[in-house]
């Protein structure tokens, strides 16, 4: 079986390890996760991506389960050294381990591999027992358009999101680079093989709705086999984890569970819709059109938790995991 | 006034201590030292200037006085995951604080910046009291041939230095890129406008010598009106430290005081020669034709002892300290 998962960090991480664990090690499952690198960010002279290694790490027993990114026992040596020279930004959290990771990434980058063979070159030391493929291999980033004393400019996400812990309002998000990407090798073929695909409770605006906007990725989620189902990343209107309302608010959507599931909007029903399915936390409802909604609890308070949530999903995409 | 001293790293770093205690604060005092980059290497797509960084930490209080070189106080994170993701070499000493160094220096150098001005950055945080000036801004970089299983190779110098620590024996040096390369900004018109020049105590072949090599300086070295005087890195027939008796079985001189001293020769009687006076080692002797030679201690045991051997340098090229 094959399954694939459109994913950002944090959220999407720990999905694909509940998602592991209930596929278990038979060798006839494959899980390809499909992650969003609109977060990406050159810092230092450094290529960070910031969704691609909370996967690795989380999925390898790297990730430090308290922050929910970056290495356990980590240290900030290097950073502190780097303010003491005065080098912006100072904001960013550039642990000393991780540092290896952008050290190894920025040279293969240099020297000409695209961002899928990185990826795959790291993935060698921390065996995550899931495909990672990066949305894309080409550049594209989401930048901010946020007002600041009385301006509007527009900065990177990650300065939106960590520096201004997205308490400035934003006005919009720019993909930047989005138009002229092209998807990441393996990934519009994995969607149109695949016996399921997934939506992790990530983000719906700058980590899932960052995937959908590479060109193609939409259209292989409408023509696949496969059937389509997103879980909501809003639980009784507040998002689970992030601040997914502050991006929600930006493109004029409610935070609710129902108004992501129509924002995500039905393959059957609607010009540009890609969810067959939707489910929503225990206590949530929502009314999609052409959307079959199931409430189960979406907390991933643990594994087992995750996997039961992982195996709601399957079925409600019409694969029965047994 | 105005000294101009050709420096490496530990030696040459230790001098300038004393030699910056010696002139005091007096703001009419300048001192200039041209430093040696033929070491410096591309090492996890940082670059890595191990002289002028020894220089810089030792001036500016950094530095960690054990091992001579890189940053007091040193933890090596990054360098142990760098190697658990296999990622060569694993034989340099990259240490995290030393880190934000290269990070800051190879960011700027991708921007276009010239190591000149990446070095002056980098200074206004060390606050050295010292100029130090690259021998120059274009890659030149130190290789060693070696044989090795039978066959002769070239690797580079700090292969050669730090992981087969110079016992693998050198056929000859080679310095790629001299022939092309330009005095860095200043170098020049410092040694033009002195009032003495002095040669560290630095490794005559791939310290003192490569600076030499690069176009102009042994020209400006024989047309300055400052005297020139070299201090023996040699003393009793050994290094005081480093390996440069392997590198001058390499060029074919013999490690002594007066070896050393002819190999730099008279600029009043041979052709290419840049000295004027040579100090050696209380002990030790030698004969130098042109060249005035005058035996004091050169041991650098501390920061009075080398001041003393600044000023008996200062006195032999006509400078009175006072």
């Amino acid at each position: 079986m094959k399954v694939v998962v459109l994913v950002g960090g944090v959220g999407g991480a720990r999905f694909l390890v509940g998602l592991k664990a209930l596929l278990g090690s038979d060798p006839g499952n494959e899980v390809v996760a499909v992650v969003n690198t609109g977060d990406d960010v050159w810092m230092h002279g450094l290529r960070i991506c910031p969704d691609l290694d909370t996967c690795m790490y989380t999925l390898g027993g790297g990730i430090d389960p308290e922050r929910g990114w970056g290495r356990l026992d980590e240290s900030w040596t290097v950073k502190e050294e780097l303010a003491a020279y005065g080098a912006e930004p100072t904001w960013f959290g550039l642990g000393d381990r991780d540092m290896a990771t952008h050290l190894v990434r920025s040279r293969m980058l240099r020297a000409g591999y695209p961002l899928s063979a990185v990826t795959e070159a790291l993935c060698a030391r921390w065996e995550p027992g899931v495909t990672l493929l990066p949305m894309s291999d080409d550049r594209v980033e989401t930048h901010v358009v946020v007002e600041q004393d009385g301006e509007q400019k527009a900065i990177h996400f990650q300065e939106w999101w960590v520096r201004h812990r997205a308490e400035l309002p934003a006005r919009s998000f720019a993909s930047v680079g989005v138009d002229q990407a092209t998807a990441g090798p393996g990934v519009l073929d994995a969607i149109a093989t695949a016996d399921a695909v997934l939506f992790a409770p990530s983000n719906p605006v700058v980590s899932v709705g960052t995937i959908l906007g590479v060109p193609g990725v939409r259209d292989a989620l409408r023509k696949t086999d496969a059937g389509v189902v997103g879980m909501s990343p809003i639980i009784g209107g507040k998002p689970l984890r992030g601040m997914a309302d502050a991006c929600l608010t930006a493109i004029g959507v409610e935070t609710s569970a129902e108004a992501v599931g129509r924002h995500y909007g039905s393959r059957k029903c609607s010009d540009d819709g890609v969810l067959d399915g939707w489910l929503v936390h225990s206590d949530d409802r929502a009314d999609v059109e052409g959307v079959a909604v199931l409430p189960v609890p979406l907390l991933m308070t643990d594994v087992d938790a995750t996997a039961e949530m992982a195996r709601a999903a399957l079925d409600l995409a019409g694969v029965d995991v047994g």
